[in-house]
């Protein structure tokens, strides 16, 4: 088994120090009051460093949802039925989801991973099948995953970072589906940051404040349960993580092993991040945070990892498309970086 | 004169409140939980209202640039010599400033419109002139325009508002470029709001703090000038605005007086928008801020205007540039709301 893990202990990739700099050289040099375009000069600078390139782009966008199911879902902390993690998959392969209607927006390529679902969705067109159970186990009762789960989960995630590598993209988006994830994400992110329930739960999908509580609840059992198991990143994924969450995380580590950007979504994918860097300190510099979610223990998340997110619209669906909706921000940062005009091309005077 | 002003009076178009219902009820039955798009559900519900439609779109985008200079300029008030104005009206012809990639990016039409610069760019492909004069007069001394000026100048921003709409244009976007119009706007912000030029003036292309101790004295000098004057809307733009603000100001409100949707840029910009709704009140319905600005005296006007603005990215540019990066934003929001599933067509179940 540990040798299936050493992987993790590839250090994430330096930024290109060079790069940068000579990024932000060319920014003093646009026909633009120096820092007038804001985050946007951040974002194409960022980028000029993690791809090693005066003139960054974004233009190939690779696009993963991992799916899988919870079983702590027989709790009753989501207001959807666990049916619908699967019937969901389906969404995606038919181009129904919002992540679909988004990858096609963004001319961006769309893989499915399917990591295991309670109800069999059989063979899918763009579903790829790598089934490692109907769902992991209710943690309330025992670790979410067994060993073997956990590391082919990770490396599932690799793997799918390794295609987004190969086929030469300039950015990588993983989401997620699971009925029943942001109670998994939010026991990890209580077992990674030491907080308690109260902290990382919320609504989700639509939960009620008496939904909400009993959340906390379950929540809090699990964290007692596993309480002696949860200072190892490794070990706390696998006893509260979930099969896509564990992917994801490996799919961003993985990226930053590699030197590939990551646009990380929402909550769900916030923690994987957060899991991510605990596992590789350093994996952070790879990743551009694309919004603040509108479930409320985001904002843990965000401070733990400090980086600020680029919009705030009230999303909370996950699948990856807060991501999506990023995109064109990085576009356009890259865009105005590389084709404006310098002062002396132009013949604009300088400040006084 | 009064003649030539009647058009003002002309009441905003109203939203189609069918049309609004029909879009929230779609919502609804799409493939997420409700209300999990936040924002991005508001904007093409929004959309759907001022188009008539149940499918809104965002695809052709009309920006109109105007450009004048300012007499005001005289008393040191820019980081940058007046000079640029015009420079900058050749770089946008050339392609080589901001709001030109950015259009070139979007595929949107650009124009843009010279009211009157200092130094004669001489004719320029794709630059329309309608010239006013060598920019406005000092408005420390006296009126910044004659009452000719200012009807000539907000006509020509309702004439570029019906060249959008005879376009086709599904979205306009007004855009503006002046060595000193961050003082014209603040000015013209303290007149209507009856606010302290401290509260509205800041550092614009880069003051010093030095530098916006010095432009809040010139803002209250002109204030204390024309005090007498400042109760009407019209007077207020004529006497402390500038020929690009008075442009815009006519161009936002013909857009809402024929019904076209108006993405607002940032400081200048909303100075404009927030005097059209004050010669009609209602031409808001018709107005999307795109970003909060930077400069930050923009905090005000978003309060009385009473509209969130969909991006904080600390732009402070103008030329409309933070108004074309938020279209991807209406472009996705209208995608996701016309192409997603619902939850009959994709047989997904819903909540509990």
């Amino acid at each position: 088994m540990s040798q299936d893990l050493e992987w993790l202990n590839v250090p994430a990739a330096r930024l290109d120090e060079s790069a940068r700099q000579n990024a932000l050289a060319r920014q003093v040099r646009l026909t633009k009051p120096p820092g007038a375009l804001g985050r946007l000069e951040e974002l194409a600078v960022h980028l000029a460093a993690m791809q090693g390139t005066e003139q960054p782009r974004a233009d190939r966008v690779h696009i993963v949802v991992f799916a899988g199911d919870h079983g702590v879902a027989a709790e009753g902390i989501s207001a959807f039925p666990q049916v619908v993690t699967a019937e969901m998959v389906k969404n995606f392969a038919r181009g129904g989801a919002a992540i679909s209607v988004a990858a096609r927006v963004l001319g961006a390529r769309l893989e499915v991973v399917n990591l295991g679902t309670v109800v069999d969705t059989g063979a899918l067109d763009g579903v790829t099948r790598c089934d490692l159970g109907p769902g992991t186990a209710n943690f309330v009762i025992g670790p979410a995953m067994d060993e073997h789960q956990c590391v082919r989960a990770l490396a599932a995630g690799r793997h799918a970072a390794e295609r987004a590598r190969l086929a030469g993209a300039d950015v990588f988006i993983g989401g997620e589906m699971g009925i029943g994830n942001t109670t998994a994400a939010a026991a990890l992110a209580c077992a990674l940051l030491s907080a308690p329930a109260e902290a990382l739960a919320g609504p989700g999908t639509g939960l009620s404040p008496d939904g909400v509580a009993h959340k906390i609840t379950v929540i809090d059992r699990a964290l007692s349960l596993h309480r002696d198991h949860l200072g190892r990143p490794f070990e706390a994924l696998r006893r509260v993580g979930g099969f896509e969450i564990a992917a994801l995380t490996g799919g961003y580590l993985s990226c930053a092993q590699m030197g590939l950007p990551v646009l990380v979504d929402g909550f769900i994918s916030t923690v994987a991040a957060l899991t991510a860097e605990r596992l590789r300190p350093g994996a952070v510099d790879w990743f551009i945070l694309s919004h603040a979610s509108a479930e409320p223990g985001h904002r843990q998340l965000v401070q733990a990892l400090g980086i600020p997110p680029l919009l705030d619209l009230g999303l909370r669906l996950g699948e990856g498309s807060g991501a999506a909706v990023a995109v064109p921000l990085l576009r356009i940062a890259c865009a105005l970086h590389n084709q404006m005009a310098t002062f002396a091309e132009a013949e604009v005077s300088e400040r006084h």
